[in-house]
């Protein structure tokens, strides 16, 4: 799975121009042909998809016979060709010219997904009878797909799995890579169902300048990262495309399905392959696609093809899993449902890029408890004023503070972090005290990280990742009925 | 792999023109970073090999500032676009207007490979101490690519091995189908090298309106033909695509190897892909390659990278290995070399296309002794006179004769052939004789195949399935040295 956005090129503007043309046909011919209602759905969310993206990217609607100005064919103009004020996101690139980040509500409306209301987090709670995590209290998971049909086939006993990944580019990984795993920890707990991890050692070595042992060793040192989340070794399985493809008698049966319903008009519009891409690359979609349907894991789920799927995930990743729930009801699987977290900010703000290349971008789990300070010092930025007299009197700016965004994300206690807010906002609270708060959360939260690492054993990561049964929840109903 | 033309499109004018800029851009930018001679080599063929499609398809040189005229942007156009008087060949269309068939000495020129001669022909006998195939002397097999490489290998007793292949479309097989396993099965005898034999019933799924049990189904009943031809089950692996991709440490890795070697333009340019093509049929081309390399088969030759591939296919295969040798050095492997066979003729004339769909369109190898008299004597194209008077006092024309042929194929008496060929000629034998003689040799050789057909049980084709060690000449050598 693409682990955030670096910066690789996304679909230009005649790129989405002819996506939307070549899905209105496709559009038409479902309806000429009598499709399903499902399949027809599908596609027309898809081309409704395709003319938001084209809007943001373009500040104009699509109209059918006015291909985009100024664009040159064959080039690829990316987002930066437009000096439109929204923000865009997709799997590589996250744009935005506000401190405060993306507007999640304004993407919401652009990818056609749905926001976690309150009425939703309360039926969560009410399903599993635990407290939502923070997580889900403070929007951080903000937006969803089909949440409320999982839950309904939870209170019917009906069992479903957790899918995520990662993308393994470095051995090195960052608190921001860890919100997806700490939540999706947190749904395993409560819902007692099984996760699939899906490590894309294949697509970093065809993205990245990398050997296929180099991409594969990252696995293995990110796994034990992920593992010292706290999974629960009977309901999880890790694995590594370049292992696993060669393991599973069901995984290449579902990518070559995925692939045969998918075009190169397709991932074109969507992702902005070009021409000059490697066929890797255009392929892969469909290898990040085929681990949200059961029978991708025959360990698991047997031949059952109709278990659910649910995929937490940051919302860049949605691209792939709008284009996996288009296909979904073509080749026969249910789609899978999803939950969307906001993007992790760098310490230098919300608007600029982490990178696992620049130290300073953020806190790494392999900080020291001295560097944690000085980083936080030095580079988080500030929504304080320029003097202590200023600040005093005017007080701070939480939404633009990177120390209070991740606080927002690590500090368990609602109060305190509302009584923060309060000071800080007030003027009560200087900066200083407010990074000292996040340097003595931030310490303990990665020193103890590191010593559940330590633990992680060799034999452990090899079991993790063999191909086995799993213990779960309504596991009988899903094979004896 | 591919068994042969079915008509679907291939590369536009406007495509190969776009590919052959592409591929000119490669060459500059290897040049530039002074890339390995072996890699330039390789993209300066590609770009030779490129240049000549598209004069055969034009009737004109490539001209850099000077796209194809008449050329629709976007539509494929396929080698009916143009009327040139030349021959066409690739993986889906084969097309002649001579009843004589392609002209395969201009093939041979226009792919770049290089003709099989008499002095080929005698190091093969010499290296092997056996008498050459019919299919060599009669030059059947008349094309190569490094064969003369193989053969220095083999004198320094470095093994190599067999790969050849099969898509399995239907359950019914034609006599046609059979001549690279007959040749192949020679080869094996005489070298005592291991086979590996393909079966790509992924292909099948992606190109044809086949479901993947259906494909797979296919894939067995094929084999139990393939097995029919002989095959020594110590030294061969069958396998079908998506069963193997399952079941192999090594296949995928080197499908991902190179599919981050070939882009978009490339594919497009050798195969006529357009951007409503699935993604599967755009990355399969790498499928289909990766058994040229030997670590695809970690079971039979463990980590060796180096061990030499001969690929004995009909011509219309060449495309997929032309890009295979072009990727070949760029990952470190060895360039697989190949053993070209003409196409085989359709009942109706060597212009036309056979069909699995068509009964009529050849002998297959489900028929009885009476269709097969029947089929000869109704559909078997004649070169023979309109009356007996005429044949008599001028002679039949061999050239276009289909039994004729067919004897050429099948009919294992150099004696004999040259001595019908002299009779049928002149006018001494009729029409109605050179039939019978292709019927009595056909109904045999076709009993015989279904008699040996009926021994290969269920078990021998899960044997032939199962990935294993297998035992070859040279094998010491490989592993110990």
């Amino acid at each position: 799975m693409a682990d955030g956005p670096n910066g690789e090129p996304c679909a230009s503007p005649l790129d989405l121009f002819n996506s939307i043309a070549a899905q209105g046909e496709l559009v038409r011919t479902l309806k000429a042909e009598k499709a399903s209602k499902d399949e027809i759905d599908s596609a027309v969310k898809m081309l409704l998809s395709l003319k938001m993206s084209y809007k943001a990217a373009m500040g104009e609607d699509y109209k059918a016979d006015c291909p985009p100005r100024n664009a040159t064919p064959g080039s690829n103009s990316g987002p930066d060709a437009t000096e439109a004020s929204e923000d865009f996101v997709d799997p590589w690139t996250v744009r935005t010219s506000s401190a405060k980040g993306i507007d999640y509500d304004k993407l919401i409306v652009q990818f056609g997904s749905s926001k976690i209301d309150k009425e939703l987090i309360n039926r969560i709670e009410r399903a599993t009878g635990q407290r939502p995590h923070r997580f889900l209290r403070r929007g951080i998971f903000f937006s969803h797909r089909d949440m409320n049909q999982v839950l309904d086939a939870y209170e019917n006993k009906k069992p479903f799995y957790l899918y995520t990944g990662r993308g393994p580019s470095s051995e090195a990984m960052h608190v921001g890579h860890l919100i997806p795993f700490i939540f999706t920890k947190w749904l395993q707990d409560v819902f007692n169902v099984p996760l699939v991890v899906q490590m894309s050692d294949d697509e970093k070595y065809l993205w990245k300048d990398l050997s296929l042992d180099q991409a594969y060793s990252y696995t293995i040192e990110n796994a034990k990262d992920i593992i010292a989340c706290g999974f629960d070794i009977n309901k999880t399985f890790i694995f590594s495309d370049l292992e696993y493809m060669g393991m599973s008698s069901g995984f290449y049966k579902n990518v070559v399905k995925i692939q045969k319903h998918v075009t190169f008009n397709q991932v074109k519009g969507i992702f902005g392959f070009t021409d000059s891409d490697c066929i890797g690359k255009i392929s892969f979609p469909a290898i990040q696609a085929a681990p949200s349907f059961s029978n991708s894991f025959p360990q698991i789920f047997r031949d059952k093809t109709d278990i659910q799927c649910l995929i937490p995930c940051a919302i860049d990743q949605d691209p792939y899993f709008r284009m996996t729930r288009d296909v979904a009801p073509r080749i026969g699987y249910p789609k899978p449902a999803l939950l969307h977290s906001t993007f992790f900010p760098a310490l230098q703000g919300a608007q600029t890029k982490m990178s696992a290349s620049d130290p300073n971008s953020s806190i790494f789990l392999t900080d020291t408890a001295k560097q944690i300070k000085t980083k936080v010092n030095k580079h988080a930025f500030s929504g304080g004023r320029d003097t202590v007299e200023e600040h005093r009197q005017f007080g701070g700016n939480c939404d633009v503070d990177v120390s209070f965004m991740y606080l927002t994300f690590f500090l368990e206690d609602d109060d305190r972090l509302e009584q923060i807010r309060k000071d800080y906002s007030s003027g009560a609270m200087l900066t200083g005290e407010l990074k000292k708060t996040l340097i003595d959360v931030m310490q303990p939260l990665i020193a103890e990280h590191q010593a559940r690492r330590k633990e992680v054993t060799d034999e452990m990561v090899k079991e993790f990742m063999t191909p086995r049964q799993l213990s779960f929840h309504f596991q009988s109903f899903c094979f004896d009925t």
